[in-house]
């Protein structure tokens, strides 16, 4: 199938894994967070980025004021989440629909009832001011300049008990001049068939611009959400990941692979798709939870054949065993007992970084080789790029890059009987042919650990002055043995103008930040074009 | 919806985890594994359990040997998968199938080639020798006395390529005697109005009894299946927690969950629906991969409410939040304590943990206060269910429940020259009126802090050496100050038969592990039955 289309208004893609994708358990976002998944989602290509509800949270509030002026979007619009007006005041008297203004979004998500029992129990007012309210609030923020959808929650379950009443709220929201009307399955228990009668219905009984919000609390939001465009919605509302709460939310990844690769439908800027599988795991690693194997399509299992009955034929031809070729998807087939990274990818990632390996298959195949050991062993280059160019330089010139050798280092964190905190490392190192032994404090242990190596090599290395550790994360691996396992760190570090990722892997927290923390002063002072002096 | 019509042969739920199922990466099971699972999925009352494919290896054949000696199958019947004869022979002189006989099983199913190229190229044989190979051992086993499934693999694809083709060998296999002819999206690349349309067309077509065998591949699986029984199928095959190659089959739960509960048709016997969340648990127990917590219906998340917004709302009415009541499917509502929930979550939470707040409205507030500090300070009380109920305790008691009190504490990881690592940690704890000073290494500095706290109070507390820390999770909080920031530890502990999580929150990890760490002991101990003794 093609995509011959252009993107265009004509079909929304609309990402809510910031507002609804963060309403799953265990998912907790800082504003930081927030920051970087937005820009991985204008990067994919969605229309359209719901950011939070402003105004609800102080967290919300300043992540449009800072979206608005860090990021520059290059495919996606920042959307704002609000309710409709409350009732028996002016939308304009509203101090929470003032908030969705001062956020600056251009465009506002209002969240109404259109249930009537919800109306009555849960808002508390009559029917015919809730579609006042509806009115209002939309007429309001359109005068104010602003493009506004409408979401029309628990629609499905409403239309179901009453739905002319759910039907009135549609057309009072596309008669006061929302741009789209979008119908929820909030509690997520409708199932394809219905969907797509009930979309059908209520866009030839009120000529609104349809969308689809689907929870997946029966496994079918994906269909679903698939089903309400065969019935005319040209919205789609997803969450990176299915993130949402309780079960979670339409996927946006199976839903737009479904748009492009089985519907033929232009839905994402072209050569989007292809970078579906490092944007699904970029996201999952800023959200701390590990990318589900089994993910239709990005799953790093997506595309894994246990060999046997189909071996020899899979060699003949793959597309007799593959739905769609995984490239298209920026995923790979793998064949069991295999490991993740095959030759093609480091080629590739080589090539990305700008280290030609060539037609040296020999040197490729020994870094596939290292980088499956040390996969094995925990590591993981997907999230640390610096450390795997690391590990390809040392491959490409014989010996690693180094700037300095650890002799021993040591980390004190205490607990004092005054309340009071200390946390003291020492390192000894040698560097510049000298050995030098530096002591220091810190916040913590790790640093104290990185403190007393700045203090250490500063002297030697004034550029490391400038870096500074942006981020930190720890993962547990082999999870059921709880601090007896093996702990991986990954670290973030800036020189002020650009980031890198270092990973570290041992027995314990410390360890393994001392290695993250080595690699990213290594490739740190690299990058400052400093040469390597240790061998 | 009711489910008033008895389950008999009319509708076949048909369970294939412990042969496609176990094509699942990561997944291997011993002949013991797949005695238990078969039990559970009897106990669940499947009308079949397809077990395996005897003669192709060793633990097959002995499966079923065993299975049919050792289990008083009560609801299913056991099958056997196996292959059509070999092109060119006689199917009573085809030693792969005499196995199929051999094994016992009363049913078998065998898998035929319905895609015209995947005949030529995997099969290398013509199209017509592959319809003789269909029917002469379709033919073969019904005057050997067993009833035979046909699954045609590739079927959507095939009926794409060439459908007369493809419908020849559905008719092939009814002509000749097969009870189900199984439509199989071998590929999993379909989607519901496809799957529905071929179904439906083939049925009228050939006359054939249909059934289902859907792949996840499009994350349409279940919806798949479902449209499938739209069609006129009569036959689902499905596997328990969708387990499968590549992304997964269909899973079993949300298909019998929607047929009983959306379709209200009895596909399962009375009461079984209800033990859908322990059976699934199960399972994912003895093929040892932890369940996945958002699985629609039967995940620990699928039915817990976050938002405060509706917590409120859910106290006058569940329903209105919830598409089925939970205990349908023996599952529970979860209130998540969170910075976006207020009273009416707080209250609820109690009542969970069973602890009336009754009407104290000041000590609610008092709760709702402390979440909401503590949770601006990082805390996240959603997975920290222990250390919420510490805390609930401490306000509706006036004091903190405590068992020690924590002198000093002091922590020290240590590189070597050598290589080797060292860690080592001191505590200084009082109890029962006694300080106490003990030392303990480990294999990182919280391990070693664990261990130390343990070799000081096992005397006085001896019920805290069955406590084990089974997870642990570190997590930066606002990001973009490195190790500068605040760091929050999730831990979870076991007894042996419960497991409890604890949070901590402090400038360092280490300091954030000791706090967890106390509350897991702290609630571990009160869980046992000791009183505290300190205040």
């Amino acid at each position: 199938m093609t995509t011959d289309q252009p993107v265009d208004d004509s079909f929304h893609v609309f990402d809510t894994t910031l507002r609804d994708g963060a309403q799953r358990e265990g998912i907790n976002l800082t504003v930081a967070d927030k920051l970087t998944i937005a820009r991985h989602l204008d990067d994919f290509g969605v229309g359209f980025i719901e950011g939070g509800w402003p105004g609800a949270n102080p967290r919300d509030t300043e992540f449009f004021a800072r979206a608005l002026a860090e990021i520059d979007f290059q495919h996606a619009q920042l959307v704002a989440f609000g309710a409709t007006r409350r009732a028996g005041i002016r939308a304009a008297d509203d101090p929470q629909v003032k908030a969705l203004l001062d956020s600056g979004a251009p465009v506002i998500t209002l969240v109404a009832k259109s249930h009537d029992r919800h109306v009555e129990l849960a808002l508390r007012t009559t029917l015919d001011e809730n579609l006042a309210m509806v009115r209002d609030t939309v007429q309001y923020l359109r005068e104010q300049g602003r493009r506004v959808f409408v979401d029309c929650e628990h629609f499905f379950d409403g239309y179901r008990a009453n739905p002319e009443y759910a039907k009135a709220v549609v057309r009072a929201a596309h008669e006061a001049g929302a741009d789209v009307v979008v119908l929820c399955d909030t509690n997520g228990g409708m199932l394809p068939p219905q969907v797509q009668a009930v979309v059908s219905t209520v866009a030839a009984d009120t000529g609104a611009r349809l969308g689809i919000h689907a929870q997946d609390d029966t496994g079918c939001a994906v269909a679903n959400t698939l089903a309400a465009v065969d019935g005319g919605a040209t919205h789609v509302q997803c969450t990176a990941n299915g993130y949402g709460e309780r079960v979670g939310n339409a996927n946006l990844f199976p839903v737009v692979a479904a748009l492009e690769l089985k519907y033929g439908r232009r839905v994402l800027p072209e050569g989007s798709l292809a970078e579906m599988t490092r944007i699904s795991h970029a996201i999952a690693e800023v959200v701390n939870l590990t990318p589900s194997t089994h993910q239709p399509y990005v799953g790093v299992s997506a595309f894994a054949h246990k060999a046997g009955l189909h071996a020899s034929a899979i060699k003949v031809d793959p597309d007799l065993y593959q739905h769609i070729d995984p490239e298209l998807v920026g995923n790979t087939m793998r064949m069991l007992v295999s490991d993740m990274a095959g030759r093609a990818s480091v080629e590739l990632k080589g090539k990305e970084l700008g280290i030609d390996l060539g037609d040296d298959r020999e040197l490729v195949g020994r870094v596939v080789d290292r980088v499956k050991d040390r996969e094995l062993r925990g590591y993981t280059y997907e999230a640390a790029d610096a450390s795997f160019e690391l590990l390809l330089r040392e491959e490409v010139e014989g010996r690693p890059p180094r700037f300095f050798r650890t002799e021993s280092w040591r980390a004190i964190a205490e607990d004092r009987p005054d309340g009071s905190h200390a946390n003291e490392a020492t390192v000894k190192v040698w560097a510049d042919g000298e050995r030098i032994v530096a002591t220091a404090e810190g916040n913590g242990p790790v640093n104290a650990l990185d403190r007393a190596l700045l203090v250490a090599l500063e002297r030697i290395y004034p550029q490391m002055a400038k870096f500074e550790l942006v981020d930190y994360k720890v993962r547990i691996l082999e999870g059921r043995h709880g601090t007896e396992s093996t702990t991986r760190v990954l670290i973030t570090t800036s020189d002020g103008d650009a980031e890198w990722s270092t990973v570290g892997v041992a027995e314990n927290v410390i360890a393994a930040s001392w290695q993250a923390l080595v690699d990213a002063y290594t490739y740190g002072l690299l990058k400052a074009g400093v040469r390597p002096t240790e061998s």
